[in-house]
């Protein structure tokens, strides 16, 4: 059985651990806070590499940062990362072959091909955190795009210039639907400027008026772009992962959704494939291209 | 050399002709009135094909509406046609193999085989007339979903419910990109329920400063949607086509969009393969399926 040496990067951890060709997790998974510096960066994958790379037959990586579409390097620039992460020259890390690739496509690729998209040929998997990130599968295939940037979710939810995005362009559906947007609903609507996602979501388990409205209109937001991705992609199912996902209700997302679309029925479902979807969609993707 | 009979049905006229298979008319284009009635749509087809269906190798139609993905059969209604125009059986009206295709797919598909975007594997076509139409071209490939019916531009706009769509849905793209959608904002800009597409067109020409305001907002629209396409599908280009394409300015909108992306730059193309595109993508795709 073909098995890889996964990494998970994102901005504050770093997850690796051996996964094999079922999508199965062999042995512990290591946990590291992701370091500061770029060198400090370059000697903690070289340092997780070394240790296991003999055991594997590919080391896959799931990174911040569009891919491009050789997997070999980052493409654009990572906000969350430090100065200089795009330059990594991944494929000197490694006497295996590496395979990089972004981690919400990874994510994605984890629900398609164990997790809750696994019985369908097109899905795209909406991962709701701080940010907004996606993965869309087109007849099994991950969209990559001219320069594997697809499934960025920056398309407008307004004409009228209401919120910037942290992309620098205005009303993206990012800075409404994720974390980020339900935090600032809530300043939008109680006016404080310090109110957190946790006060919002804390306050709704406690059943406060005010805070469920701002948890509605939220998921509103989710909505009013799933009926558009719905529209365009004509999907199989949408899938909602990350940690903001755990917090709505898909079976009347799905209801709404279907409600305004011109086309047939798409399936909301919550994700599957669990917190290191990044490193199984990894490592799948890059043991099927050996 | 194939050739096709290629036919391409739209709520006001029925075209039809001799299509080779490297895209080019052979002989006269016929045009009819599309009729009012299912039965005299049914026999006009019959007498359409009938005529020609010797001399070529495949019958191929474009058409208003979705088409499911064994291209027999429409699987949406389609507001401009007559009731009970998605019931009929097309394979039965020749003795030909019978190909369909939606209408903006087929455009979409003359475009990436011998149109603005042949050089590219990645286009998208918006076709700008009263609606908004489009066809999807992935890694040469047409977008078509799990029921065919990929490429709605049905994405919203606005969280607010300003403008309904025809779709029945508030704030689609389509209600402010279309011909339809600048003629809303000639009425919200002047207030005159009863203003026109060609008195702001014939303004805009004339230099009279409050059309041209309302041209500039809605060439502003076009813009707003075409940075979520850009964005989502990272595509090499985007060609706009269609009547209300006639108007606008590429090469700002290009320079728009690309200041606004987080994917590498996008080129904004006119379209070039002609008012017959529909027969002649639908030709094409319909030959390479024989």
């Amino acid at each position: 059985m073909k098995k890889a040496l996964a990494l998970d990067i994102g901005g504050t951890k770093i997850f690796a651990a051996v996964v094999n060709e079922k999508g199965e997790i062999e042995g512990e998974i290591q946990k590291y806070k992701t370091p500061k510096s770029l060198d400090e960066i370059k000697s903690t994958l070289k340092d997780i590499i070394s240790k296991s790379e003999n055991m594997v037959d590919i080391v896959t990586i799931a990174t911040a940062g569009a891919v491009n579409n050789e997997n070999s390097a980052i493409t654009s620039s990572t906000g969350n990362l430090v100065e200089g992460y795009n330059t990594i020259e991944f494929g000197f890390l490694s006497k295996r072959k590496v395979f990089v690739e972004n981690d919400a496509n990874s994510a994605a690729w984890a629900e398609h091909a164990v997790g809750a998209a696994k019985s369908y040929s097109n899905s795209i998997t909406v991962t709701l955190g701080t940010g907004v990130g996606s993965g869309i599968i087109i007849e099994n295939k991950l969209l990559k795009g001219k320069s594997g940037a697809a499934g960025e979710m920056h398309f407008k939810m307004s004409n009228d210039q209401k919120r910037k995005c942290t992309c620098g362009a205005w009303d993206c559906w990012e800075i409404y639907a994720s974390g980020n947007g339900l935090r600032l609903t809530g300043v939008d609507v109680t006016g404080k400027e310090d109110i957190t996602t946790y006060d919002i979501m804390a306050g709704v388990e406690a059943g406060d008026a005010t805070m469920k409205e701002v948890f509605d209109i939220w998921q509103r937001y989710i909505i009013n772009g799933l009926v558009g991705l719905a529209n365009i992609f004509d999907p199989d199912c949408i899938v909602l992962s990350g940690s903001m996902a755990e917090f709505v209700d898909t079976e009347f997302i799905q209801w709404e959704v279907n409600k305004q679309i011109l086309t047939q029925p798409t399936k909301i479902l919550h994700a599957s494939a669990g917190n290191y979807a990044g490193m199984i969609g990894s490592a799948l993707l890059g043991i099927s291209k050996l």
